[in-house]
């Protein structure tokens, strides 16, 4: 099974640059070991129980609350049994029915 | 503290009317004891904690996972410190702000 | 045809308490004249068009440009051919499943 | 400025496999000319103005339009004064934040 999973997190009391807050969040989710991928408006990660991805999810808020008062949060979830490594089969799917290679992502 | 929380949830393999589905959910909320309000688009909720937000959430993938392959779930969080019952005091403030009512639900 | 939208938006850069703000974008809504209602988390509203729904998306942000500098929206539509009236439909056909009534709205 | 809208668009009628209905939207949004990178659960791209924005989004759905009667769809936009090519500069200030590298795409 597998439960692909897409959080963006950051507060709103900080002014408008957050990237220092989110950067917390983005932490905890790298050293969660579980395969993921940063993009400029959420960060995906996937797992293969529900319970291991809201465990993320409570440590990304647990970074933030110490010195956070509003902190707003969206999560989307793709639950589908009998997937494997779908953060990276959806996007080897997207081609091959595109025919053609997309930008998968960044080389700074 | 208030942690507010609106779910969308539904099955993507049951074609397009889901609101059979999507009922399972909403009666998880309710019987979960805690504020809340449907709307059109998704169901917002209130807990104290993150923790009893989550299980609410875990809840939900529980009564659909049975019988569905895929689930495709949306996540809000408005987590803020000192804040009690937001579910009516946002729209409260919304509308002394406005000087004018708003349309804040349903008589079917 | 049906198209529900619902919208969250709000500044980045004015602190905490975002209400004066949002309030502008609820403003536009009532205004346009389409059916709409005001969740803790977010507005619905309904058109028959895409373009009915863009171009009040675009309002939305256009009350708000003026005076802040960066800006943040969600926004979610669930577009139905051969549905009329969603936004009391979906809760109706909710209500019919579930066999018992749910809160739908706010008296405040 | 600075548009960056992410979408995650697909039809509820069409059964579990979709990634023939996204193909669309993302060649859409390739073809577009806009820079813009598909990650696992939505594709992010960025204008200038957000009437270039929303023209994308609309495209996005006439091509699912002829056959799909019920389209889902989930858009966000961080809309930013004075920031150039964000798509790129959130990233970068985020492994500078961070100190370390992350994943920021895929090599299929």
């Amino acid at each position: 099974m597998s439960v692909l999973v897409s959080i963006s997190i950051f507060p709103l009391d900080k002014g408008e640059s957050v990237s220092n807050y989110v950067a917390r969040a983005v932490k905890v989710i790298k050293d969660s070991g579980y395969p993921y991928r940063v993009s400029p408006m959420e960060t995906t990660f996937e797992t293969e129980t529900l319970e291991e991805a809201l465990a993320v999810i409570r440590k990304c808020f647990e970074v933030m609350e110490p010195d956070c008062n509003r902190i707003i949060c969206n999560v989307k979830v793709d639950y589908r049994k009998g997937r494997t490594l779908g953060i990276i089969s959806k996007l080897k799917s997207l081609e091959e029915k595109m025919g053609e290679s997309i930008e998968k992502g960044l080389n700074l």
